[in-house]
């Protein structure tokens, strides 16, 4: 937790009470005393400091000082097929950690039909592994998430509607001709939409739906990646090709 | 296991009997039958397919046909601050997916000196976390790791041992003022040394140490990262900048 995050609605003036982990935080692992400081963040809002007013056994008072803007909303958005629940909270908070603007959690042939049924999808479970990956990552600009139990209706209904700010949609697939740099035309300045299968891979027939509508596909090379390694790489491959867009001209 | 792993010692002339783990994921996940071909390969050696001369429910045999070499040794090794247990054992599987040719477990001063007493590192139980990954990578060559519990021992008598086949060493630090591409000078085609530290990152003093050894820091940006996202971030980053070098001169 490098960051406390804060809700709006916890605010009272500039002061707030916290009591759960956050507050165990503050007392175990960081170790305050009254008078010191900690970083916090509003959720979809600024980030500052709060300096520490009270500290008792099950509660800790801070006063914010919020005086810095949040980071712009990441430019890459990422369109998973849905993993097993172990695997989808960690993917989440590595996909927070890295930054992406919004995930689409997605079916596919290959994925198990349980895993919509997990309970983990039917309440706001979720949002509790993006707020770790935001704290993590010191960010404070929660992902927008939606879960979309079709395959068909996402890939011609839903794609149509939310692709038009994304010049490069891409999807990966191990036996595409093409490699990442191939695919990517450079200076890449704008949003990136990438969409990442199953265990097993795509079928044929999803990978020419998306590309129907417009997604190049590329290949991460021979080696098969699991999805809690090739999420963080290929994040982390799009924000080099931007990096180097901009240090290298 | 998207490749079944087999010793050297299992063959008998050109077969082998399995009775573990390969043998139920045969059985239950591949769903063989006799006649059936599988992926096999060589711990260290080369890859090819296994014919199934026999299926029972608790031993499968296979014939052997491994005709194809095994991939080249991977161009980056991987300095890594022993992170706890249950997070080593994702991370070496990492590591191995996306490929490495070395990797060395060290100390540094915000390493939790408990974690070298874990039982994870008192045997051979770390090969079976890399063999995970090569399963999964489809791969056969394993990883050389080595332990080191003193961080002064190893930088400044190791490491000089050791880093004459790397043309780039690069130790990741959040403060550094200069990010990836900048310290990468292309074409990026030799062997590549990279240092990842703890959570809390490195001391200023370790830093140095790595400096005087030759390393560049560099910083991921301001986003802080766990380690089981910032181990496949970095390396699948430097596979970027290596392929990058051969598909766009």
């Amino acid at each position: 937790m490098n960051l406390i995050l804060i809700d709006q609605h916890e605010v009272d003036n500039t002061t707030v009470t916290l009591t759960d982990r956050r507050c165990t935080h503050i007392r175990k692992v960081l170790r305050c005393q009254v008078g010191d400081e900690v970083r916090v963040g509003l959720v979809n809002g600024p980030v500052g400091r709060g300096c520490i007013l009270a500290l008792e056994a099950q509660r800790v008072m801070l006063d914010l000082i919020l005086d810095q803007q949040q980071t712009p909303r990441p430019l890459t958005d990422l369109i998973l097929a849905l993993p097993r629940p172990i695997m989808l909270k960690r993917v989440l908070s590595q996909a927070v950690q890295l930054g992406v603007g919004r995930i689409f959690l997605i079916n596919a042939n290959r994925v198990e039909k349980s895993f919509f049924s997990a309970s983990l999808l039917q309440n706001d479970s979720l949002q509790t592994f993006l707020r770790l990956g935001l704290e993590q990552a010191m960010d404070t600009r929660v992902p927008e998430l939606s879960i979309h139990p079709r395959f068909r209706p996402f890939v011609e209904d839903v794609l149509p509607a939310i692709t038009a700010p994304h010049p490069l949609k891409l999807v990966a697939h191990p036996t595409a001709a093409a490699n990442l740099p191939q695919t990517c035309p450079l200076p890449l300045t704008g949003r990136v939409l990438i969409a990442i299968g199953p265990e097993g891979g795509w079928l044929d027939f999803e990978i020419e739906r998306f590309q129907a509508q417009g997604f190049k596909p590329f290949s991460l090379g021979p080696r098969i990646l699991r999805v809690d390694t090739a999420v963080p790489a290929l994040l982390a491959q799009i924000d080099l090709l931007r990096s180097a867009t901009t240090t290298r001209g």
